[in-house]
């Protein structure tokens, strides 16, 4: 951000009276324009014992699988963003179940909000934002080929959850390593202690 | 938002190709502006059988009692922001356990995560944006002063709960029949089914 989204002059970096963080601030008319970390939300679209998965048609990740999730939209609920998502990338129809993982990216400043949905029928084909769009047994993950580890720690979780026969809500945090490389950490909420 | 954030020109509504909602453009750059809900993260701190609360020093609702809870910032996960909230708001140290409740307001574009804490002490006092802070068992809880239906519903359930001794994690979406009024409606994902 360079200018003031308010009334077009410079902004500067500051930290505002009363604050304790660095705001982009306007040297004209004094608005604090805040930044706030953005949702994602998607599904884990389920078919007897597969999921469906859209392999990417855009960058990051171009190529590579996922689950059919992006950025929630102002005026609708998680639940709402997650089902649109679904439909945009995948063409599918869902019915949402529950909330089943939460993950931080703070190095993004993204949060994932990923439900567990039941796929309502098998007329689904690819949006313009993938590639293809399939159904995979747990056997038949491409788990090397997985476009995200936010992807990749949500069907590890779904899998062993659903081999105990109860699904929990989790709250996880994704670190990287190292970027180049792809490695990372995560730290689930609750394991620590 | 009238002006281009990145290059101080003036801004447009209109539907972007490929997209289907309206985004505000930069008529010069053509740089595209997108909105997104913000999260709003907080705790339920519990010392013993009682939660604490926090009467309002700032507008909206000054006066009444909230939990602990803020605009969630860049960089952090949900459960330093929840931390980092009840620290500001209550100088209150607490023990994140799990996420309780994620609340959808579509209609002011937030989305509140509320995390069950555990109170490491005693030593809480108001922060710049609380009149006051105390503990309440359930019955000393002042239903009819509390700020947010967010706050409200959430307790109801904590505490519907802990009869039941096992707290599950909930999605809820709160629509207000009227704003005047305060009148408000909820829907608990997984309740209509």
């Amino acid at each position: 951000m360079k200018f003031c989204s308010e009334c077009g002059c410079k902004v500067i970096a500051v930290v505002p009276d009363g604050d304790n963080r660095m705001r982009q601030v306007c040297t004209a008319c004094g608005t604090i324009h805040y930044q706030n970390p953005k949702m994602v939300t998607g599904t884990i679209p389920v078919w007897q014992d597969k999921v469906l998965l859209c392999r990417r048609a855009i960058q990051p990740r171009r190529g590579l699988w996922t689950l059919p999730a992006g950025f929630m939209e102002n005026c609708e609920s998680t639940q709402e963003g997650a089902l649109r998502e679904t439909l945009e990338e995948a063409n599918a129809r869902v019915q949402v179940e529950q909330l089943y993982t939460t993950f931080n990216l703070p190095l993004i400043s993204q949060v994932y909000l990923l439900f567990r949905a039941r796929l309502q029928d098998l007329d689904f084909h690819p949006g313009s934002e993938s590639l293809e769009v399939a159904l995979f047994g747990e056997e038949e993950i491409p788990w090397e080929e997985l476009a995200f580890p936010v992807v990749r720690e949500t069907l590890k979780l779904f899998f062993e959850d659903r081999r105990c026969g109860s699904y929990v809500h989790r709250v996880g945090d994704i670190y990287w390593e190292s970027r180049r490389s792809g490695e990372y950490r995560v730290v689930m909420l609750g394991d620590e202690s």
